[in-house]
């Protein structure tokens, strides 16, 4: 009897822990955030063009440096474009700081990238800054409303 | 008695617009970070360091181009008293989109700066750019979370 009611009382606990882990899987919009910041990057980084512009809500603005604001997909596809054809590029990024407004649609993540692409020469140019991200939910989806970025290097190297 | 019954409406309309018009004015809280983004240019354009940082949350961030990026008072002030020290240092921004979290709590204004400044020589340097600013709200007052910024202008003039 002792034995059952331990097995019960260990299975009562262990559904009680994986039930709480899956609610706030599904349910901590910090981490819904990161993910997207995160999945972001996986379809920038494998240059899949159609599917970082959608990562961007309509209307919505990349803020690339030395460049004018890029607003719209069109304008958005365009920059993303010229930057997919830099040589060998390869690029990351990861956010330090993710937080989310207590009313659920609106947040912002932030946080560090590198990226590295070959010169004309041949020659690798090696990059690092600092970015901050606004998100905003849009039929249950965490969508790129900002993206602005720079560099941590000096401008004359 | 026609006349007096105008007169009464005349003073109910005019009342009713002008408290819409004064709780617009009080609870809309973009108008506030807008109120807020262009306080602190005020501040910043002065020149005045202690205000100019004290618009910064505690733990709060200015990401600056060609620098690391700068958390906390401390890092912000050295990051601000290095503007200030630009010689001729003129600068301004606005706001052209400002929103704001339905929770009330978090929101971003992002627009257009320009600014001048002379050079050793005594050339006049002028930059334009983009920004975006995450406010957040602490005990009735907007504070910068993070402020980031990038030029608009080539990286090799």
């Amino acid at each position: 009897m002792f034995k059952r009611s331990s097995i019960l009382i260990l299975l009562m606990v262990a559904s009680a822990l994986a039930s709480a882990q899956t609610s706030r899987h599904a349910t901590n919009p910090r981490d819904a955030i990161r993910k997207a910041d995160q999945d972001w990057l996986r379809v920038f980084a494998a240059k899949d063009l159609t599917k970082s512009v959608d990562f961007v809500i309509a209307g919505g603005s990349v803020l690339a440096p030395n460049a004018p604001i890029a607003t719209g997909h069109d304008a958005i596809s365009k920059s993303f474009a010229g930057f997919f054809a830099l040589p060998d590029l390869k690029i990351e990024w990861r956010p330090n700081k993710v937080e989310v407004a207590r009313s659920g649609e609106m947040g912002y993540s932030t946080g560090a990238y590198h990226m590295t692409f070959k010169d004309p020469s041949g020659k690798t140019i090696e990059d690092r800054g600092k970015y901050v991200t606004v998100w905003k939910k849009q039929r249950g989806r965490w969508l790129v409303a900002y993206d602005i970025f720079n560099s941590d290097l000096s401008a004359t190297p």
